[in-house]
């Protein structure tokens, strides 16, 4: 109403103001409504890993937004996190209860403008949502043709390097040569980082979100805290499981650790209940709060969708993870010929915003390194939940 | 010989030199070495906890430091944080390898001058390293006389304000009405407030060192990712393992997430093994890191000394604090009449600096709250390890 008292204030023609109207209307139409999406596969008859090990075959899914254009040269990759998907934007269904998880940013119009890029997202190798009927990795649950049963502990461990030469190779096959950018969010940091250090005259620019070109000892233990309840489970069987049924106390307790460790105590605390207004807890020490009780019921509905020894494998694929996976990750770094926003976030007790600092520091002169934080109460997930704080930085890094 | 030819170029009489030269040696021998100190023992023939159970007897260690003056004005309260126990300063022997954790700022001279001052620190309830020869605390591993077994679980949840009231009652027979000042570090900062908060005639000064007067949803469940190692481990049988030996895989991988969580990731990394030179875990998602292992090892020795049940009656106790231990913590600290230094570690991910923030931003008028952040690259442990960084802070607020 306030903009209709403002157009007829404009003393506009009647016909022009109900012209502008619809237009607005349209476009606030086309901003709220997603794009629609479709899941698509990607096979490799036959994949070697950076170890040697042979994986046949390999199929993964991908999504692309917006179109391609005649010489190929405006492709943008979305690299996804630990818990992620290839699902970066839009919906599959208009009635989809959500879009993807950068839908913030991804979109016509929006800072990773789908009417300028072809922006293509790819689900991991090992990727951990296994069993959500929209996501197509391989791994350790997949069955192995060669035997016919699940791949269990005999899949090879692979690294951020598999993944990254998967998605070369569906981009080789779609004959896109140039990456106008390539970026991702926390692990998907990590394959952004080797993109660019693989692959330098490929890639044109470089976003780590929430991410970081090493993981050290701290961070390599940090994770292995997310293993141990899975190891530690007898449903766990040594990772041969599969005849049996998953090793769920140990997966559920995992994943909570992962959705905790992921979450400043602001968010945190609104979601759960305060540990005060439990009586249990006080005359029994093993009495669960509340907060531990929901945080756990959450997880073990997410966790249906998920598979123990792919949740193990992406642990392993984050804890080996350095630039170039070899014994120096600075000097890997100076291939990188990509001009370079780092975004990590400023309350991220996962990949501290220190990590992001010594890798901006670590890049070479050629990256022209840019570096901004990402505010908000989610912590290490304001990288994915509030990444519109940062959009018109993006864009503008983008254009 | 800097100060020798010093002093001789002050063309001092020799003789003049020859004294100086002696006192200053002598003074500087009397700060390098620590002050004797011996282990005494308070008991209380039958303690009712806050909730309502009884401890018949209990018995903790104690030690204290300087001299009580003639109106027994002069006494500084020390309560220990979670692995801690009451030698906060000198040593046993002369030759002890290390002397008290605080002995930087207790003694002769230093911040908390034990020349002015009578500094006492007591052993808490269900320390956690009761086989500690000089450790004298009351927990599930002690001998309950009604039985004649350990307590175990029979044992009764103990709160911060049961640790609080043995104080007390150990303070009452030494004829100790006034503190000249309460000062702890983490759970020993629970402690210090709620001394203030119970008994605000009673406390002049309070320093809450790495510490808030809350335990959120988000610091609860967090605590209790120590627990679990524990109670997974099927040697604890459900706390009934007296018989059989201790729970030693959780133990360990209790006291490994303890320390880390109390380690911030320069100092972890100093410690231990980069991930980037190992190469077992690169072949198989079952080869620990060198770092996990490590850590594994160390956390194994020292829980040589610890009980797992009082690991999980002390993890309980700190999940349950917040200020009065009513429904209201912030409503509580209006008691406070004693004048307050918030001392928080910048780099602490364990009790965030905000919750320093927030639990000072909830005092009373009457308390003229200081804040001051110690710097350092422990994180929480700063808050021990780097507690001379604010030595002159201290000395000047006690002063």
């Amino acid at each position: 109403m306030l903009l209709l008292q403002l157009l007829v204030q404009l003393r506009l023609p009647l016909l022009k103001v109900g012209l502008l109207l619809g237009l607005l209307l349209l476009s606030s139409c086309s901003r709220a409504e997603s794009l629609l999406v479709e899941k698509q596969a990607f096979e490799i008859a036959s994949f070697t890993t950076q170890s040697g090990q042979l994986i046949a075959p390999v199929r993964v899914g991908w999504e692309a937004y917006g179109k391609l254009n005649a010489d190929k040269s405006n492709a943008i990759l979305i690299t996804h996190f630990f818990s992620g998907t290839s699902h970066a934007a839009g919906k599959y269904q208009p009635d989809d209860a959500v879009a993807g998880y950068w839908d913030a940013i991804i979109g016509p119009g929006k800072a990773i403008d789908t009417n300028k890029f072809y922006v293509i997202s790819v689900d991991t190798l090992v990727n951990a949502n296994v069993f959500d009927p929209k996501v197509i990795t391989t791994g350790p649950a997949t069955i192995n043709p060669a035997t016919g049963k699940p791949w269990g502990l005999s899949f090879p461990v692979v690294t951020i390097t598999d993944f990254v030469e998967v998605q070369r190779q569906l981009l080789d096959s779609l004959g896109i040569q140039q990456l106008h950018a390539v970026i991702g969010a926390s692990m998907g940091s990590f394959q952004a980082i080797e993109w660019a250090v693989r692959y330098p005259e490929r890639v044109q620019r470089l976003i780590p979100v929430i991410g970081t070109a090493y993981m050290d000892a701290w961070a390599a233990v940090r994770l292995e805290r997310w293993a141990y309840p899975i190891k530690q489970d007898p449903a766990w069987r040594d990772g041969d499981y599969y005849a049996y049924g998953q090793p769920v106390q140990g997966l559920s307790t995992a994943v909570a650790y992962i959705t905790q460790d992921a979450l400043y105590p602001t968010a945190f605390n609104q979601r759960f209940t305060d540990p005060l207004q439990d009586q249990a807890p006080q005359q029994d020490i093993r009495a669960p709060f509340s907060a531990c009780q929901q945080l756990m019921a959450q997880a073990a509905e997410r966790s249906k969708l998920q598979d123990a020894n792919h949740i193990l494998y992406l642990v392993r694929a984050s804890q080996l993870y350095r630039a170039g996976m070899g014994d120096n990750w600075q000097q890997a770094l100076q291939q990188v010929k990509a001009k370079t926003l780092f975004l990590p976030a400023s309350g991220d007790q996962l990949l501290l915003p220190t990590m992001s600092q010594h890798s901006a520091a670590a890049m070479p002169q050629a990256a022209q390194v840019q570096y901004a934080e990402i505010p908000g109460d989610y912590g290490h997930l304001d990288g994915v939940f509030n990444i519109q704080a940062v959009s018109a930085k993006i864009a503008a890094f983008l254009n």
